[in-house]
């Protein structure tokens, strides 16, 4: 069985970026992926795999604040397969109904890990196989394919900018740089009110967020132990951390300059370049617009 | 001297309308252009043209309500050659502020032709070259780009949509069909409140509009004569006129669906699209979005 449900998404050469920084600035765009997220390549890749060795299966659940669980309803709908997702109650109303939609049956939870992981081990209880949205090497591997595709268009850049949430698209992304031997720098963009990457990778030690409610609503899980384990093995690596401020004003900026719907947890990435620690003349850099899954009324 | 201000523009599939009508359909994003529509390929085309036997300019000169104007005033910045733009009193602010942030200079009219050109008139009487926003040869050229590159990426299509306010795109466009002896369908998407070009290609007289204020703000000028000689030339072709309403509509479904800011001139073959009189079941489709120069605010 072949997985061809995620869509080889356009690179697109910012010129207004490129013109400020004097350098070729590019956007990997997942919003325009399937389900307007990078996520059903590692839910799709995931089940996909499952299934190889396991024919009848009851279900699948997961627990996830929108996109991931849009991206496991997509998939599951297109294959006939029953699907369960564990919504955090915070979760954009907007994301819930795109879920909903896809025939997805739903479970509300208190928005921390713990209470998350409680709600969908119910679930497994009654025989569904979890899909993790991140923490799963499964997960990473598919997620790994956005590097890929943005090194078969362009072999030589210099940087990568990546959102970081609970470490799939970031972790995906170390796989392939490390895959083939890529030297390129890796800024993971993090929101500040959700930086346990940024104090998991300076301190050498997997942290926990204190808080659950940046408005980047898919940044806000915790980083994972497997996750934390794969971006350690990458050297050119650093975390930049954007404030609340910062990511709502790039929302609305981005959509005016670039033409684009993105989701805040992207706006993440453009936040980070105007606040690069080095200078990028001359260079080719690429940010990766992770989804766009947005109610544009909520950011104009 | 070589033009290469146009940027190519990526030609995105669309999941969800390929998913709707069980077809292959893609999205030429001139939206994605340098100053946001396709206007730079005629302006700069027609530029680079004069300036190959005329060294010597005072500067340049047209009529536009924006696109046209923001696109020569971006071209005359980037040569260093002064630039003054007659404005309809009812073009967007929002693209009056574009025009003057490049540094032209501006000049308000009524916003029927009449009036536009006699103030043009005025200015091009002081020694200004007159570049025409569509009724000019060089301008086709410079537009039938955009088909070329549709076709350099896919040479098998079936159709295309394509706006039609003055006719520089779409002349340009049947210039690139007949050059490559296409017989693909190419439908012509009208504001019903400027629907001059479907009146002028069912009786073969050039007709002209009778009001001005469409929502399509970049499609309210009349057809122009060399324009409609050109479309009269490709007999595969036929003109869909939409409501005001469909075409406010398409502009935020656009957004919600496709993840793309499109200006409302680019919604009408959106809406067009809905409304084709005949099945496009596993054809191969292309929409041409004209630009994405719009304040979102005024559809949301």
């Amino acid at each position: 069985m072949e997985n061809n449900l995620p869509l080889k998404t356009p690179l697109i050469y910012s010129d207004v970026l490129s013109t400020q920084f004097n350098a070729k600035i590019y956007l990997k765009c997942e919003n325009l992926q399937r389900t307007n997220s990078f996520k059903i390549r590692g839910a799709s890749h995931f089940v996909y795999k499952h299934l190889e060795s396991n024919k009848h299966v009851k279900g699948f659940c997961t627990h996830s604040s929108g996109n991931h669980g849009k991206a496991l309803a997509y998939v599951c709908k297109t294959l006939g397969i029953a699907c369960q997702i564990v919504v955090p109650n915070n979760a954009p109303k907007f994301k819930v109904n795109a879920m909903q939609a896809l025939g997805a049956t739903l479970t509300f939870s208190k928005s921390d890990t713990k209470n998350r992981l409680a709600e969908i081990a119910k679930i497994e209880a009654t025989g569904f196989v979890q899909v993790p949205p991140y923490n799963h090497n499964w997960i990473m591997e598919g997620q790994s394919h956005v590097a890929k595709e943005i090194f078969d268009v362009l072999p030589n850049i210099d940087g990568i900018i990546c959102p970081i949430g609970g470490g799939g698209l970031s972790g995906g992304t170390v796989k392939y740089l490390n895959k083939i031997q890529s030297s390129c720098k890796l800024i993971l963009a993090e929101p500040e009110w959700a930086n346990e990457s940024y104090r998991s990778l300076n301190t050498n030690t997997l942290q926990e967020n204190i808080r659950f409610d940046s408005i980047a609503d898919g940044l806000r899980a915790n980083l994972g132990d497997k996750n934390f384990e794969v971006l350690q093995t990458y050297k050119n690596l650093e975390c930049i951390c954007c404030s609340e401020k910062e990511i709502a004003e790039h929302s609305l900026k981005v959509l005016n300059q670039e033409k684009l719907l993105i989701e805040t947890s992207s706006a993440t990435v453009f936040a980070a370049l105007q606040k690069l620690p080095f200078n990028i003349e001359n260079q080719t850099w690429v940010l990766i617009i992770s989804g766009g899954n947005l109610d544009p009324t909520t950011i104009i």
